[in-house]
């Protein structure tokens, strides 16, 4: 904890998480412990081709199974008055069950409500299909070719992001956005560079992997009313887009949302939502839907991605960086766009050079349709810068931190879009991870005094950092009410979804700072549109900044009214009183006080009453010149990050093993500091996971290995012996004493950190995700052979690695 | 519509309920339509005693029924750790369950929790007690009496309502309150009167007969929350209750109250809440609990009262009015003290004497527990004072209507306790109730010209007015949350309970007119004290002004944020902009507009945001000498009323039928003008049952006829040919648009109309309710034995009845 966070009672402290015991109890209940009386239960029919024409869907055996209360195609959605068939965030590319043709393997052709969840499933299965197959294309390069297999012959703009209209990619292709940022003339000093690294980085789709499957239920009230309990992080999106599809009214929607187990942004806009309201629709009952492992796979992914880099370097500096991104957003471009556009915009990493030049494309595939996942693109960019910085430094024979060094980002530079950056803690972290790589070192057999005495032979260890940034997601808004009760304890309305991040609990410490309350007698609620106001959306790591500045704005209304009749009760003026434990008192003479009980009943004279406040937070940013991505305010602020590995590779089996991970990360004030490292290490670990074992496999155009047997996810063995967390506080003077988010810090640069320590481990460059043994061995192998008995040099803070 | 309200576009406008299709097409969900899942079922075992000590409850054969999970009783209920076994909002009287001695026949002794609602009866059933019988009492003028059997030991103060205490009855008798106020020298004006009438009025207990039986719903949350659906009128006391009882935070008890299928004061304050919880407490379960119709007649009941009047007359003048009246609380006091100290208060009626003294009693009787019922105590004394008022024109042969417009409060005047009388709109609902009856007279054979050719010889007509006031419940305090959507809908979050008095409609009426909206696009929330802020209760006819000054302050937060974008985008002053139909224009230049979502768009730049007010009104009273009754403000305001009636009277069977009735109430300003007559048209309906037939009987102690089949309400047969109703609009500088509420004041003034008109056809006054045809037989008997050939004159308007 800081110095100065010891000002606070409650903010910078370790509070247990409020949401705590009911979960390690097994209590909490989420969405599938819910019941939902008189509710059908859907089943789905997915297409088993990757891209066909839809001639025909028979749910006649389908209807025929007990309990079955109907079985819905494509087709009969089209027949349905007053429903739009298709949604989607930036396109509305997305049908509420595919009509026409499909266009992933998995994607849901018919649903069937029943009775039961068995006569459901049993019913599906009884669907019939008959499809026209189609070429499909699976690689994002090669869907943005002329000439693909083309999945979409026009596209729709969603009206809800007006500025990605303007980056619309071009007609005809599976491009579907392409962002450009140009800054100086890249392109001429690649032309006059002495070198120029080019490269191309690939990162498969991976899944978001959340315990919790997607599940909606949804009934239409005899008023009219559609009521839908969902898994998702953004209720609102989900309630506009719900209004605008089945034509109703915003207040005739309600979207209420239990905490989720685990999201990662894979229910993030519409998920089950159209689909589950609509059989709710046809059918006049409340239905359900749940889904299976499997189909969580078929419904959202993290977007793959391939990454061309160009650093070029002349006369002892680099000159210029390009990079072309294509973002593989599957077959419903989702938030993808937006992804090309926000992130495309970052592309260059976190440096100040002179001629940049980014394009980045969001492409359609036959597969699964892309979401956001922790990091909304950026790893998948930082690998290319990350891994580019130290080719430079080697190239350059510096060592790759004091190149950092050179081109990082400082405070008040201009980024390349001609954005001033602020507040930005990319050396502050740089530093933390280096010191700490060489401090740990100091504990252990240096890796530059030979090998340690436990070391094979065939175990080489090595150590690589890196850097990144990500900026916030802006324009976005958050709004929040606080409720304050004569007895001390407040209710704190936000729409904010707790899905595991800690936000309940850090909104409460920021109502309990305010208000002087026991952060235990704080409860904030469940998002439900009809009692929280309008939040943008949980995601991006924006809600400790958003929301916490909107908790603040009306837990100080309220406090202004408790300060008000104190004031004129004890006969102080405001300013000069303090509040804290429950007691409003003077500053000067502490002895008089009055409790908040007290308060109430001076101002009331009731006992039981309520003090309101609200409160309202916007962040901002201006649109960017579509043609060149020149903006003077890209974002609201910044997260950076720094991760430093260290690793062994099995020179045998290609096996690598990450020994020791430090994460560095800027959360401008930690309001829990627990949680703060809790958060990066969670990151961490997951990113460990897409860095070197998943990916989601497809052969033939069909995912191959949907499932948590064949999908390894990170275990606690894969979990590094040495797993040191650095909270970096850079206070943010517009956040929340100080905050900033740190949902996604621990991501952004542990890829490229451990291939750099690869490199320095065994010479080889990877491009490749995840890092498997075969491409460990089969890359040490290739360099043999390209150059037997070289290494590329990389020198790496410490000096040189063991070989 | 007046010509005010036209400059509004919703307000005054007879807006259908906006709640009515549902609940016209049977598809209104009731608490006892909703499902709760795993939720046990309470059945209760009741006393069969009045009054006498427990022996033993056994509850080991109710256990042994299949399906029951626990059988609890009083003595079980004092071995809860951390539960206060007793409730109330004046005293805690009131056992959870009862334990030492049961007070009334019908108290509960025991709660069974069964998997099943058969299987809870089953065992409630076998629930076995035996008991040591105790003296019991059941008129209240008895109990009040020294020696009589004692109902409480002692009275712990519930501390709500700390200014009743000061008005604690004499300890160690039955009365639990005693209100006096002290005017001028009653005593020495009634002993130098002329002449002195003194007459003793009785009503006997009643049920509130709400078609909808209570119900409660309760679970206790992983986390400890307590999470409570039921039927009540007061969602935040109940929330404080709980808390209290169970040792919570306020903000770890949610209570949500779903729309109630009528009420009347027959669900407020605690209820079945207590019980519910207990048993969730001690299964660890969810529990419900509904009630039958006949133990709806054992959980609350309208006060039955005994009013003792003295009106004195000197010199042509009444010089002296004493009241004593004493209000049966049945078992426990619920809030029986208030309505002796509020609407005793009242009790000298709404007229200017010199000399006043008033004692109200609130009197323990075994009985069952009585509560507030449409009209708070009013109507069991406006039948002694009104009464009284034609004994006095008749003596003083004056018309009656001319005597109360001597005497009647007029704007400005003090109240006997020293507090001016403002906005008080007594003098136009006498002039509109005299002037209809004399109108409407005009269009039949007039009643003092000889009988109708139709009327037999056994049926005498007669007309009588009446006139009551009542004082609006004070202080109380209303909070609202207005959230505006972007599409120019919107939420409007109250705890007023909608129970078809149509808050929901004059509510959506009052955000629309504010915010220029379609009042179809407005919803208003149910109570959910998590989502809606505090409100003191709904009852008293509170809502509309309280409430309804809440939701102006919340909506014009949002109108001022609507104004200040507008006003930027516009470049026009605020000042100069309207808000109407989902548009802000200039007043000077309707063309220069913008539409609500365009200014959401220039506001936020995204679609689907929400614009919050919140808003808080007070409504305020002085608390009075506990001596005298004194007080500058007794009240926040006052509503008037008027009622005639003309009977027809069978001198051979003595039936009573109303052939026309008049309302004229002073709604201040109608918000909904088709809203405010079936407002008082059903107070009117509902009060000639108490009038004609209902009783609650009591034989032995116990009640005889807790059905609906021995219980009889008013039917359409027994409405009035006529039934007028006229709305007075005395608009109220502090309510919104001037309205005041107007659910109790068809009921005020119309007894003492009854009375009168018989008086006025027969010559007989009547003095205890209901006016059986037993009753009148006996009394124009006793007449003609007392006075042969004379009957008692009496003036109407209108001159003589027929006889």
């Amino acid at each position: 904890m800081t110095r100065e966070s010891m000002e606070w009672s409650v903010v910078g402290h370790d509070i247990l998480r409020l949401d705590g015991p009911a979960k390690v109890r097994g209590a909490q209940r989420y969405l599938a412990d819910m019941e939902f009386p008189g509710a059908l239960h859907l089943a789905l029919a997915r297409s088993t081709h990757p891209h066909a024409n839809i001639l025909r869907v028979d749910t006649h055996a389908a209807s025929g199974v007990p309990g079955v209360k109907a079985g819905f195609t494509g087709e009969d959605l089209l027949a349905v008055d007053g429903v739009r068939p298709c949604y989607g965030p930036a396109f509305r590319d997305q049908p509420i069950l595919a009509f026409g043709k499909v266009r992933y393997a998995g994607e849901p052709i018919a649903a069937v409500a029943a009775e039961s969840l068995e006569a459901a499933e049993e019913a599906a299965a009884l669907i019939e299909a008959e499809y026209e197959e189609l070429p499909h294309v699976q690689d994002p390069l090669e869907a943005a070719r002329p000439g693909a297999p083309l999945l979409h012959d026009s596209l729709e703009p969603a009206g809800a992001f007006a500025d990605l209209m303007a980056l619309k990619g071009r007609p005809g292709t599976n491009i579907c956005t392409h962002y450009k940022q140009r800054h100086g003339d890249a392109e001429k000093a690649l032309a006059e560079a002495d070198h120029v690294f080019e490269d191309t980085y690939t990162c498969p789709p991976v899944s978001h992997a959340h315990l919790e499957p997607h599940g909606t239920a949804a009934c239409f009230e005899p008023g009219g009313r559609l009521i839908v309990h969902t898994t998702s992080q953004t209720p609102y999106f989900v309630r506009g887009d719900l209004a605008a599809i089945f034509g109703l009214a915003l207040a005739d929607v309600r979207v209420i949302v239990p905490p989720l187990g685990g999201s990662y942004g894979g229910k993030i806009y519409d998920k089950l939502e159209p689909l589950t309201c609509l059989m709710a629709k046809v059918t006049g009952r409340p239905v359900q839907l749940h889904l299976t492992r499997e189909e969580v796979f078929y419904t959202s992914s993290r977007h793959g991605a391939a990454t061309k880099i160009w650093t070029g370097i002349k006369d002892g500096k680099i000159t210029a960086r390009k990079v072309e991104v294509y973002y593989d957003a599957g077959t419903y471009a989702e938030i993808g766009p937006r992804i090309a556009q926000k992130t495309g915009s970052t592309a260059p990493g976190p440096y100040k050079f002179p001629n940049v030049s980014v394009d980045a494309f969001c492409v359609y595939t036959n597969k699964t349709p892309s979401g956001p996942l922790r990091g909304f693109g950026v790893p998948q960019l930082a690998i290319a810068y990350e891994t580019h910085m130290n080719k430079a430094a080697a190239y350059l024979e510096k060592d790759p931190v004091a190149l950092r060094r050179e081109y990082v980002l400082e405070e008040g530079d201009l980024y390349s879009t001609g954005s001033p950056v602020t507040s930005i803690g990319l050396r502050a972290c740089l530093d933390s991870v280096s010191r700490l790589m060489e401090k740990t070192s100091e504990s252990r057999p240096a890796p530059n005094r030979g090998p340690a005495p436990t070391l094979e032979k065939h175990i080489a260890r090595g150590r690589g950092i890196a850097l990144a940034i990500k900026s916030v997601i802006a324009p976005s808004i958050s709004n929040a009410i606080v409720e304050l009760n004569s007895d001390g304890s407040a209710i704190v309305r936000s729409a904010t979804v707790e899905m595991g991040q800690g936000a309940t609990t850090v909104f409460a410490q920021i109502a309990a700072e305010e208000l002087g309350l026991d952060v235990n007698k704080v409860r904030v609620t469940t998002p439900d549109t009809d009692q929280s106001p309008y939040d943008t959306l949980t995601a991006g790591s924006r809600s400790t900044y958003h929301m916490g500045n909107a908790i603040i704005g009306a837990a100080r209304q309220v406090r202004e009214k408790l300060l008000e009749t104190a004031s004129e009760a004890l006969e102080i003026p405001s300013e000069e009183l303090a509040l804290r434990e429950g007691r409003v008192f003077s500053r000067s003479l502490p002895e008089r006080a009055m409790t908040i009980p007290e308060i109430f009943i001076k101002r009331f004279g009731a006992p039981g009453t309520t003090l309101t406040g609200e409160g309202t937070f916007q962040g901002h940013a201006v649109k960017a010149d579509p043609e060149t991505g020149q903006t003077p305010r890209m974002t609201e602020h910044w997260f950076a990050g720094a991760s430093g590995a260290e690793v062994e590779v099995d020179t045998e089996t290609g096996f690598v093993k990450v020994i020791r991970l430090i994460s560095s990360a800027d959360v401008g004030r930690a309001i829990n500091p627990r949680h703060c490292i809790e958060q990066v290490q969670g990151a961490a670990a997951m990113t460990l996971g897409f860095t070197l074992f998943e990916s989601m496999r497809i052969e033939d155009g069909r995912l191959v290995n949907g499932s948590f047997l064949e999908y390894p996810l990170t275990a606690f063995e894969d979990i590094p012996r040495e797993f040191i967390t650095d909270i970096v506080e850079n206070p943010i003077e517009s956040g929340p004493y100080g905050a900033r988010g740190v949902g996604e810090t621990g991501t952004i640069a542990l890829k490229p950190a451990i291939v750099n320590a690869i490199h320095d481990a065994v010479g080889i460059w990877l491009d490749d995700m995840p890092i498997t043994p075969e491409k460990v061995l089969r890359a040490m192998r290739e360099a043999t052979v390209a150059e037997p008995g070289k290494k590329t040099s990389g020198a790496e803070p410490g000096g040189e690695s063991p070989k």
